[in-house]
């Protein structure tokens, strides 16, 4: 007898913006999967937190390193490969025992998760179901209040790290856009923005859906210092009637 | 004493993808109101139906026309802001009154949604809550159990009413992309993604995470008919650990 992985979406970081199916698959779950930085705490953990059975067996699995920023080297990749395919290993031989594995996922799981590389690994030989959850920029463009993009609007999420010419290029090709992990490129996107007459428009977001939240007009924002998790919101919707 | 409107996501389909929070929000509202095309049922109001109170008031607002096809045109466009100014003054009536108002809004409700018309006339004069959904794409994607994005992937959303060489152009410089709104543009995505030679890749959805799901790959999809909804997910992800 085979288990089950629930692969579930946690939402944005509030905890009511969890979904019924999500619930009910970590109370189905003899066990529950998540991810963290080697010393740190699951984001998808601590929003789960009060959805969780007291007392269940729970299996952290920790990174290999704690940047990203040596992502491209094929050392980073080949650790982060073993990390994965160990830890697939290791949900494996509970699935092989029959056990249903929760995986908490923070926003969508196949919406840039780190948790598809479990997907991916495990998906072929197990039955899998996907809990779509709310993904981290609803939750920001909710919070601000934000119609983002609206009928024939073409929209792009584009990730902070692109250089500087590339990312003018798309910028000015989208109606409308997400800008992500903006951390040290905070003053990249002002540049690009204001350069190509968008910057009054753009809204800076820090941990969208949550009590911390910070959230302000691009434009007015005095420093450029932003979390790793801050995005930039350009809304489109040009023609309304 | 003025209301409140809660713009309630009520997600892509299924009744379990409903948050706490939008069923929170059911709870709470006095008036519960959505939109349909006129002698139709709101989708949204279908999705969220087993969560609103028994005998709540509801207060349906029928389009004013039934087709989107002329929507350059400033017949359609004159009718569709007095159906929007006509709406937000009726519900403006009710907030007046100090009730909590609901608006059912299928998806994310400021992704692409509609109801982001009563949004922008309302949220300067009220008290207002949006509650971030799940997007009909992130149903559709998880459940066809396909990774669209990871690491620094460019995402697009693309409507698929876009002219061939632009829906051309764009989808060659995206690493991920959903085309929405297929019906009967389908044979050009499918003739697009053919030459940009990523056709092999493309997923077709219809009606994603529900029971009627129909998914398959585009290559295998036997003729050119698709409903108004269906999308394509062309999966990005091409360095994987």
């Amino acid at each position: 007898m085979k288990g089950k992985v629930y692969l579930v979406g946690a939402g944005p970081g509030d905890p009511e913006l969890v979904t019924l199916k999500a619930m009910r698959a970590l109370k189905e779950a003899d066990l529950v999967v998540h991810f963290a930085k080697t010393g740190g705490t699951s984001q998808a953990r601590t929003i789960a937190a009060s959805h969780l059975k007291t007392g269940v067996e729970e299996l952290p699995l920790f990174y290999p390193m704690t940047s990203e920023a040596p992502r491209n080297g094929s050392v980073y990749r080949d650790a982060l490969r073993e990390f994965y395919d160990a830890a697939a290993a290791r949900v494996a031989l509970q699935l092989d025992a029959g056990r249903a594995v929760a995986v908490i996922c923070e926003g969508d799981p196949l919406f840039y998760g780190s948790y598809m590389h479990l997907h991916v690994r495990l998906a072929p030989r197990y039955p899998t179901q996907v809990i779509a959850g709310v993904t981290g920029m609803s939750g920001c463009w909710s919070a601000a209040g934000a119609p983002i993009a609206q009928g024939d609007d073409v929209f792009m999420v584009l990730p902070a790290t692109l250089a500087e010419p590339e990312l003018e290029r798309r910028l000015a090709d989208a109606d409308a856009a997400v800008v992500m992990k903006l951390g040290r490129h905070l003053p990249k996107i002002r540049r690009t923005l204001a350069r190509i007459g968008r910057l009054d428009h753009a809204i800076y977001v820090e941990r969208g859906s949550t009590k911390a939240a910070v959230m302000m007009r691009l434009a007015d924002k005095p420093d450029d210092t932003a979390p790793y998790f801050a995005i930039v919101l350009l809304p489109g919707w040009g023609e309304r009637p």
